[in-house]
């Protein structure tokens, strides 16, 4: 076979570059350089198991003929109704698990179907730099151009540990990044890479900002439970931002479940309806054992005092990490 | 809320249209017509489980760290393996499961991948008229134009019952389709709605057709172990044909899981690195313990007995399926 593909057979511009990803990058400089060890902090892959009373609701759902075909494309009904219960009492109304909730094939899948639903070629989208390397090809995709505003270190941030906290965004930047052609921004809080997690004024200036604008918000939500301490929800602000806001979610962080590919966007209806149609091409519909195990998930959480342990063995491992880098 | 949304926020032309998709209308249809009985013969959904050993396979795969994380991108090796084992034997030459096989979310996203790999804007797609309805979404959502081609009924086949086979493809009318900017072909056998199975001779002509014009071949065999006599892979037929063709499956379909969202593609290594990496961009990766399992299905299902026993089944429901149809 032709090594080299004839000019009518070339792949399209979207993965002709075949452009390595961080995850290739770390693990080749990491192999390349085994006496100076290489950590990649960049991707939440978790070195354990959900917790029994979900897996064992995974293996419950495997016996059940329902749970083992497609599931409705918007998600299966029980999943919709325990992330709609798990999330009202931080929103401001009970939340519509049919119109404002819909399940996608992980985060990932999700923030692609938000793109591929808002983003004709040409449409620019804000993100703030750091951030997590997916979101490229995800704009990327639909032909949407990236443009990046920088949160800004604190000055004498190289020669002391600081918080994540003090990293900022440059408002004046933000403003004038936007053009007639933005049609969305990015958030992601709490944040990887840099771990910081949005003050509420910052997030009341970035939806005004977006208000203002007419600029459609998708906040990257995804370690909310693995924080370990109670942060704002930009989506929450007030019914005008509210209005431009999808929430992503992710079972995968939420319940040590990366390879599961559940996740999910919560927004108003006139929102969510584009998402899932996007949604509906793209995969048809997600994975039917693995989401009824998450609605069991959702559902007994509380009860099972999964949330506080999460947060427990987050800041044990915070607190390792610390200890082992002023070690180091 | 508004419920209108103002021109900026309005959704991308793709999904836009909120199309009503061939199942809504058939679900609808059977709703308002509860004294005539409306059957939806497009949809392959089963009223059953997978078979034992591959259920207790997942609940096996649940049970590992490795399982419930992230899989790599293009797959587990252990099911990329057990399906280059599986499908070598109807190939000229060993299948390598590294290059020639990449793992997808399902078929449906591994025939968006392939487009998303290979059509830009305006680029032409020639798919044989009646067609399973989600290529339309599949097709249009990199920007493809899709170009129909007829398949033929005899001429007197509103008067009698008459085989799949009967249907033709109207070669001049499949030439005359052809422009400079047909990039792919997508061919579907064992084929849905119609059940006709491609001939040899036609999947040749078809083949040499693709070869002389340069275009990728996208073939649909979805329902390969369902069909119960052996039928013609088109990839099969000459390396020139070889060369062009990324051959479509579903452990949905083998293994009666349509829920479980597992699909691949197999094909020349110059045409596979471009799907995986369409694949990365829209899912990053499938769903780990049930790509385990599927490895299973495929290393046990001879020793099974399973796959005599699907074409037994088969065989056993269409011949209940026409003899209701005689009755009535």
């Amino acid at each position: 076979m032709a090594a080299e593909l004839p000019a009518k057979l070339k792949p399209a511009a979207r993965v002709a570059g075949q452009r390595q990803d961080v995850w290739s990058i770390i693990n080749e400089a990491a192999a390349a350089s085994p006496k100076q060890p290489i950590v990649n902090m960049g991707q939440g892959f978790f070195g354990y198991n959900p917790p029994p009373f979900i897996i064992n609701a995974a293996k419950d759902a495997l016996n059940r003929v329902d749970c083992n075909q497609y599931s409705p494309t918007k998600g299966r009904p029980r999943l919709k109704r325990a992330i709609a219960d798990a999330y009202t009492p931080f929103w401001s109304h009970k939340l519509d698990p049919d119109a404002e909730v819909t399940i996608t094939t992980g985060a990932n899948e999700g923030m692609l179907s938000a793109f591929m639903a808002f983003i004709e070629p040409g449409d620019e989208v804000i993100i703030f730099e750091p951030f997590f390397d997916q979101y490229i090809s995800n704009i990327e995709m639909p032909g949407g151009k990236i443009v990046c505003v920088p949160l800004a270190p604190p000055k004498d941030g190289a020669r002391r540990t600081c918080s994540s906290a003090e990293w900022t965004v440059d408002f004046e930047k933000m403003e004038k990044a936007i053009t007639p052609k933005t049609k969305m921004i990015v958030i992601n809080t709490p944040h990887n890479p840099v771990g910081k997690v949005f003050s509420k004024e910052e997030l009341q200036r970035i939806g005004d900002i977006c208000v203002k604008n007419e600029i459609i918000i998708l906040s990257d939500e995804v370690y909310d439970r693995l924080y370990y301490v109670p942060f704002t929800r930009i989506a929450t602000l007030s019914p005008e931002i509210e209005r431009l806001t999808l929430t992503v979610g992710s079972a995968g962080k939420n319940f040590y479940a990366t390879g599961w590919r559940v996740g999910w966007l919560m927004g108003p209806p006139h929102l969510i309806k584009y998402v899932s149609a996007a949604h509906t091409r793209i995969c048809y519909s997600s994975v039917s054992p693995l989401q009824e195990a998450c609605a069991v998930g959702f559902e007994q959480a509380e009860e099972e005092g999964f949330w506080d342990e999460t947060v427990r063995d987050m800041r044990g491992k915070m607190a390792r990490f610390n200890e082992s880098q002023d070690a180091g």
